[in-house]
């Protein structure tokens, strides 16, 4: 049972998508993606933790649109695909009627042909014109006369008739008509907001604009109004205030009566004007400076005051606008300075028209490049000066070839061997899944390694770009106990790659305690020569652990001595698959505050690979048992830096792994290449 | 140089199209054709005699479309093209929407993409809604507030904003919105007028039906209202006055400077209001009797009066409709008589999705059906008990084979020979094409064989199914002088075939003077036999006229002796291609009124053929040179009667071919089968 949100990518129909997800609605979205990103859909997605079926579909491809609704069981729409800039629709109407009004009516078609015959229509305030040439209309209530004044505006009102008469043709139809005043503001999580492109036509964008430095100033159009302080009276509503109105307006549709049907319209505003100025002030103070402004002259069509009267809401829906103007401004200030340019970062870009769990996410500088996929927060790619470094698949789907040996995966919730899968924690057992002969490997069947991360929310800071990737193992998976919210950044700077996990139970969990050592499992070449034997390694440490013939640990710890690795030496015929220890009495269970150790350098006809991290040990296999698509034994080799293996099946070194509630796992890896 | 007429099929396209072709303009149509017939462009081709190019394109179908604009130089549009009944709106309002308002912004981009920038817009009354709510409105001006009050006036409106928009953001735009009041009656001819499917919702085509039985009794909606009778006055206009409205519109729009736009609404209607019982009266008098009526209820949404404020269109566009409700009345009983069932005629049907020469039309009895093409009114089948009786090709493309020995051709201005292509008219001498050795066949190179014949008007009458074609063969045509209008009609009955042929000089001819001689060349075979060997045949008259060796008579007529044709004898080996005698000297120039002779008896197997007709001789030939696609020789007979072979030659024979302006060439031919 879902609804379908159409414009779902859209700055209402984003915050929408949240608040839904947040109520327990089960959302699908179909969005053309003509004025939005597919990047507000991830984050949503990274927001509330739920994966959102998205589709790249046209609402008059009614064929395409029909076999969503095929796919799913939707019972309600709400529906906010439009085009909506008030002055480009001036310039092109055609576009306007025809992506508008054709949208609707061929998904209202498709909706009939389904039987879904709830909307809640995302109308507009525009549709009452100015409402000051009425006597007595200011607050502008429903029942004002409409009169729209531009092609904007006149599909949004062609649109509302043609619910209107689509239900008066069958009153099983119900539409919810929300007519919306001036939405401002952005989540207060900073992950989404509005991403005009151009220059912005509202007041707020524009000044956020001339915030960071995009705009040189604010042009306020005329202060010789009859307001306090001579600027027009709006009514600003927070979008996060603006997307409960939907779910109030949805919920009062599913209320009614199962044979009754119902058309009407509901002004979403707050009911209280604010002056330019009024909003100016309260974003010059989120911003902590005043921003440059120019008073010009007053704009035609302009009107003194649009304020709606919102109490057919408040009373109908039970739903009152919450946050205040001020709220809005520095929530606004907060999503723009996390996101200076909206949605767009620098060197970063994903593969084309990929969506979901087919994207690979590449960062790219100059001569470096690494491309990380949202299956399995895979390290799918690492470039440098056009070479490949680490052994990949060119297609997703060979991920999950059964002969695949972990290529670039995140690996959790432990990574490496669990004997017969078992663990304690506080004297209690718990088992993994067996998927190793007798034992657990790489946290069992449905590792880490095969999920849907979440994300990734690609922010550009002073160090390169983040890539960072959300994914929340539930209770009981690969019988972990708990829910564990693990996220994962990939730290791309000019010259290097940082990964950096960080993993706790929620608070929601309903267990206390789990166990964690999380890993990348990347195969490195530096040439691009059959195998790596010549390449030449120098490990930090000489100290290793002894395993039994199952390649479990026996607790014991013994030092490498033929030949002396923490000297140069060519690799040749020699097999690594152990576990070399950094620090022997690890303290920290989120190490990531410890500095980075070189733990490995190898290198091979002058180019070099250096391996640093927080963690206590590593795991160095030289990939004997490699033997998969396009690749066969000892075409990589893989540097594992994590915890003690199979530390949760040992006294001594259980506390390297468990995580208790309110406790936080972290670790870091760097990789620098030359 | 094309005016597109959208909808142009329908009741006001059609009649507007026989406007634009009177008045000089070359017109292209394209409709969907799901509410209006293919016959009614037919017969507007038959009417103005000239090819209008057809294409059966939704409006929404923006790449179909595009062709037609591709194909044709397109100087603007009249967009009439809509679904248009109120009811019907109120039940399917999303179909209204996605055809009225998504054909019409289709067809908007369409044209901009080929800068074609001129519309003229079928709007209509319905968008004031209840102009009686408002003071003074009576008659409505088009300053009248706006407010349709069903979906079908939802789209119109909606469609005048789009165009106000467009005109808005491009001021090249050219937009006549033309506002329709009551269009009613038909065209004087009686070849097209409106043609209701269901139950009709207006007045007149009503009444038309209670007139000829088809409906019980008029239904009168309230007696009791303010008017001289009691019932509801509404502006009444004939529809020919209405399509001349669009050229006023068309021509102003025209007029205007090179750079300069538009958009403006006209109302088309008299200024003159009529109750429903006057236009019941006017109506039983053109009928002759009192029709059935009953007085019930007021009708909800009816209002007293909604009579056209007219002197906007009057003054700027200069027209003004002309034509009384009287004579609509009579226009519309003349079109309802002779098309009772619209153009529905039982027994006939055409090839289905074929438009243009590329139709051919069946009328079939119960074991008897007669196929006829446009291309050359071509005879293409008879069936008779389910078998074939004459020689055709399945595809049409196969008659210009340069094999084809005139398969079914009407053959023209002059059948069989004229030696060395020579005829003299008052001793003014012309030279026809000449195409068979050293002299002229069957009217030379471009015969009427070749020619795209329209309609035909298909129409019942106490003997059978008529189809009515004609051909405007123009003054030069393969040498011969003249303008020359020829009708073909195919009369079938149940039991027989007659052909009728009927021939002048239309009254703007530049020569006073040509020469005519018409027949069908059909090859007949009784049996599926491979020759005609076995037939046994009995000619009227032994008379025939000697030929030399180029078969061009030497003007001698002799008697065949062996055998003696007019005794039955047996084909055999026997060969003819010899024109007989029915009447050697031939006095009437129309030979209809003559009584029809049976000139030959045909008979094998059981199966009889005769053939009658009203000409003075009748070539028989055996096929001995049929050499083409599926036939060898003497797969059949051809008889063709017609006037004597080269009579334009002879001076002694000369006056039985030459059509003086003022005169009509007429003959007939009945071939019947047992």
């Amino acid at each position: 049972m879902s609804i379908l949100v159409t414009g779902g990518a859209g700055y209402i129909g984003s915050h929408t998508v949240v608040e839904l997800s947040l109520h327990g609605y089960s959302v699908v979205i179909v969005d053309n993606l003509v004025n939005s990103s597919y990047d507000s859909i991830s984050r949503v997605e990274y927001l509330v933790k739920k994966k959102i079926p998205f589709f790249n579909v046209d609402l008059r491809d009614s064929e395409a649109l029909s076999k969503v609704f095929d796919q799913y069981k939707i019972t309600g729409v709400i529906h906010f695909a439009a085009l909506k800039a008030v002055g480009e629709s001036t310039k092109i109407p055609l576009d306007y009627y025809e992506n508008n009004v054709g949208g609707t009516v061929s998904l209202l078609k498709v909706m009939k042909s389904h039987d879904v015959k709830t909307i809640v229509f995302s109308s507009s305030a525009t549709v009452y014109g100015d409402a000051t040439r009425f006597e007595n209309m200011i607050p502008i209530p429903e029942e004002c006369p409409l009169g729209p004044t531009n092609p904007y505006g006149n599909t949004k009102l062609t649109i509302e008739n043609i619910l209107h008469d689509l239900y008066s043709s069958d009153h099983h139809w119900r539409a919810a008509v929300l007519r919306y005043f001036n939405p401002i503001g952005a989540h207060p999580s900073g992950l989404i907001g509005e991403d005009p492109l151009g220059i912005p036509n509202n007041l707020l964008p524009y000044l956020a604009q001339v915030a960071v430095g995009r705009r040189e100033k604010l042009s306020v159009f005329g202060d010789d109004y009859d307001s306090h302080d001579g600027t027009p009276i709006r009514d600003y509503i927070h979008v996060v205030d603006l997307a409960k109105g939907h779910l109030a307006a949805l919920a009062y549709l599913h209320k009614l009566n199962p044979d009754d049907g119902l058309y009407r319209e509901w002004n979403l505003g707050t009911g209280k004007g604010s002056t330019v100025f009024d909003v100016y002030h309260a974003f010059s103070k989120a911003v902590g400076r005043d921003l440059p402004y120019e008073v010009v002259g007053r704009r035609a069509g302009d009107v003194l005051n649009l304020t709606a009267k919102a109490t057919r809401a408040n009373t109908e829906l039970g739903w009152k606008a919450e946050l205040s103007v001020e709220q809005a401004c520095k929530d606004l200030w907060n999503w723009t300075t996390k996101n200076p340019f909206g949605f767009h970062v620098d060197h970063y870009s994903v593969n084309d028209g990929a969506f979901g769990e087919d994207r690979i996410h590449t960062v790219k500088f100059d001569d470096f490049s690494v491309s990380v996929a949202n299956h399995g927060a895979t390290l799918v790619d690492i470039q440098v000066d056009g070479a490949p470094k680490v052994c990949n698949f060119k297609d997703l789907k060979d991920y999950n070839l059964p002969s695949n040996p972990y290529f670039g995966a995140t690996i959790g919730r432990i990574a490496n061997r669990l004997p017969k899968g078992r663990f304690s924690i506080d004297g209690k057992e718990f088992v993994s899944g067996i998927n190793d002969g007798r034992n657990s490997l790489h946290g069992g069947f449905h590792g880490f390694n095969s999920q849907y991360f979440f994300g990734p929310v690609a922010r550009k800071g002073p160090e390169g770009v983040t890539l960072s990737f959300v994914y929340l193992d539930k209770d009981g998976n690969n019988g972990y106990p708990g829910d564990l919210l693990t996220t994962v950044n990939y730290i791309i700077s000019p010259k290097s790659l940082e990964i950096e996990y960080q993993a706790e139970l929620t608070p929601e969990s309903s267990a206390d305690a789990t166990a964690v050592s999380l890993t990348n499992h990347s195969y490195f070449h530096l040439t691009d020569e059959e195998n790596i034997n010549n390449t030449e390694f120098k490990l930090v440490s000489s100290r290793f652990m002894e395993v039994d013939k199952e390649a479990i640990p026996t607790g014991k710890l013994k030092n490498w001595t033929d030949p002396d690795v923490t000297k140069p030496f060519v690799l040749s015929g020699r097999s690594f698959d152990h576990c070399f220890i950094v620090d022997e009495h690890p303290t920290k269970l989120d190490t990531r505050s410890l500095p980075l150790v070189k733990v490995l350098e190898a290198s091979n006809g002058g180019k070099k690979l250096s391996i640093y991290t927080t963690e206590p040990s590593f795991q160095f296999y030289t990939g004997d048992g490699v033997n998969t698509k396009g690749y066969g034994e000892r075409a990589g080799f893989a540097v594992e830096p994590c915890r003690f293996i199979s530390a949760g099946a040992f006294d001594e070194w259980r506390n390297q792994v468990v995580v208790r509630k309110g406790e936080v796992y972290g670790g870091k890896n760097r990789y620098v290449f030359s």
